[in-house]
């Protein structure tokens, strides 16, 4: 499956982290971003690349990012405020800015607030994309807390028995720290499959599996099969988590409503009361684990569940178990020493951007 | 799909909501249980019968509830206590009561938290069963709050890949408050289906449907066919939300693994370290909407939301959308009039139970 997205071995370039992270923060830097906050969008989105999370990466979404603060639907320096709070809760407005910072800042509010009264929990509006939801949730883990990060908006997902999209792709992440083993890290669609993958593969020229998308009377394709057979818009027709009401697509369909709410109407942003293709909001939460015990025993018992989760017995045709945030690390591992593979057509839009802005091209 | 499991309306006695009321709190006071704590765990389960979910009434839990007071494994009369606290979070030990009364106390005390200080996230170990999750999480939306529900425990669900089961169907019920529409109530395990479902589709002689469980060899099957074509213990092979890893099964299985982190490893539950079989745990939080802006204007957004995904368009064959509690609603708008629909067996069970505790039988 992740085998599917990946740029094939044979064409892809090889780029030195270092190098990747010093040319994305230029670019963001030309876009107008001022420098510690260029830093900070860079090491989420290189958090993505690095980790083998190609959709939400430099790859897939930078070139989006810039061309949102050249038409100036993204405000580059945003005044992001709180709007509300009380011990453990704030309502934070981005103040217009990507979501890359809004959310990091959002969840040093949560983790204060946590650290204070035992959690924190922010809803967001009147900002951009986040990037790797995953990334803010395990900002919580790195300080021994639980974390979550969802996000919300556009209109992508169809209802179960809904023949029109109403809801986002509406992600859920969540981490916990362990002691020696990774970190479980969770982040994924309530989609059957995200968003930005649908668009990779048709990029790629890939098939569309399966449960992935709705036919054209919006009933559920169970059979899958090339990109183009399919509406210019299936990123408009995806199926819920589960895809068939038999299968339980109601069960992803609610998880997608229950991110709107935390995000969307918890965060009172405009367009969630009537679906409106553009809306976007967030959500970030940290439960300290101090507040509950011993941070040292909860952490032990966490390497116990994960090495058995780990340990269970694989069926046939299958080396190993794993659990969410395994693969990542691994592939962490492999590209700091490695470098990300990157699509040549990827280097290209680097050439010709760093032209553009001015900036020198050292990528290969 | 909720016809498959409902009793042949041919064999159904309809037995009124008072009457099934007071011979199930007759029952609880036989067990031993205190006056005040059988009409709370009645009410429970009663909502979970007059709202159609009949696995987790009284018609498929009560024997188990009895069975389990019989034998000791249950205290009748527990002494619930708080481990640890913060502002907004406590550690409750249920003393070794059922779910059915630890989890609404439990709730009481997040709402509590909620009111003084934004949210309250309550953790819960040593509680037996706890009937119908959303019950709980419903709680909170009666109060102006946003309500989770969680639990957790025994083995079940197949991780992605595995071929044993390593953690329970863990449902995930979450509920919001609405004006002139009902709340907004989801209640689902992560399996692809509620483990009560499989064992009540077996009793009743119906098939099992394709991406429920295992085959023999661990790997999903996606074929289904009669009950008695799979292995006796077809409850401890269920597949994971998403049933295969191209549908998205990764995320079933992880969500179920974030109920375990939730309820067992935060309230620091024997069992959940190693994954024993008979581990039990649960979760409940409440968000004060009020601490993030205006209720009233948070319902009526809700409306706008709820109506809108009401008013999808439909595929063909079906006649409309619903949102998560919405069926549930009309059922119980039904039942409250109607009566709730009994298996002749479980009235035989009641008259045998009335005999035996020497308690009036009026059921019918």
């Amino acid at each position: 499956m992740l085998e599917h997205f990946k740029v094939p071995a044979d064409i892809a370039v090889k780029v030195p982290v270092d190098r990747l992270r010093a040319a994305t923060e230029a670019v963001f830097q030309k876009c107008g971003v001022p420098q510690k906050e260029a830093e900070l969008a860079t090491d989420v989105l290189m958090f993505a690349d690095q980790h083998g999370i190609d959709t939400h990466g430099v790859s897939n979404m930078l070139r989006s990012y810039v061309s949102q603060y050249n038409t100036g639907a993204l405000n580059p320096d945003p005044t992001m405020s709180i709007v509300k709070e009380t011990a453990s809760t704030a309502l934070v407005d981005g103040g217009g800015g990507l979501g890359l910072m809004t959310a990091p800042k959002a969840m040093e509010i949560a983790i204060e607030k946590a650290r204070e009264s035992g959690t924190g929990v922010v809803s967001i509006r009147n900002s951009g994309h986040l990037g790797a939801a995953g990334y803010h949730a395990l900002m919580a883990a790195d300080q021994d807390m639980i974390g979550w990060c969802m996000t919300a908006g556009g209109n992508s997902m169809m209802p179960t028995f809904g023949a029109e999209p109403k809801l986002g792709t509406n992600p859920i992440a969540f981490a916990a720290p362990a002691d020696e083993e990774p970190p479980f890290m969770f982040d994924a669609a309530m989609t059957s499959i995200a968003g930005n993958k649908i668009g990779l593969a048709s990029r790629l020229g890939r098939p569309l599996g399966p449960g992935w998308v709705a036919n054209e009377d919006g009933s559920p394709n169970m059979d899958g099969g090339a990109a183009s057979n399919f509406a210019a818009n299936s990123l408009r027709t995806q199926l819920p988590l589960g895809s068939t009401r038999e299968l339980g697509s109601h069960k992803g369909y609610s998880l997608g409503v229950m991110v709107e709410i935390l995000c969307g109407q918890l965060s009172f942003a405009p367009g969630f009361a009537d679906q409106t293709l553009r809306r976007r909001a967030h959500f970030v939460a940290a439960y300290s684990i101090d507040a509950f015990g011993d941070v040292d025993e909860f952490k032990r018992n966490m390497d116990g569940m994960l090495k058995g989760l780990r340990d269970t017995k694989p069926i046939p045709g299958h080396d190993q178990v794993y659990y969410a945030g395994l693969p990542e690390h691994f592939e962490g591992i492999k590209r700091g020493k490695e470098g990300v593979p990157l699509h040549p057509e990827v280097i290209d839009w680097f050439r010709s951007i760093s032209a553009e802005f001015e900036i020198p091209f050292d990528l290969t």
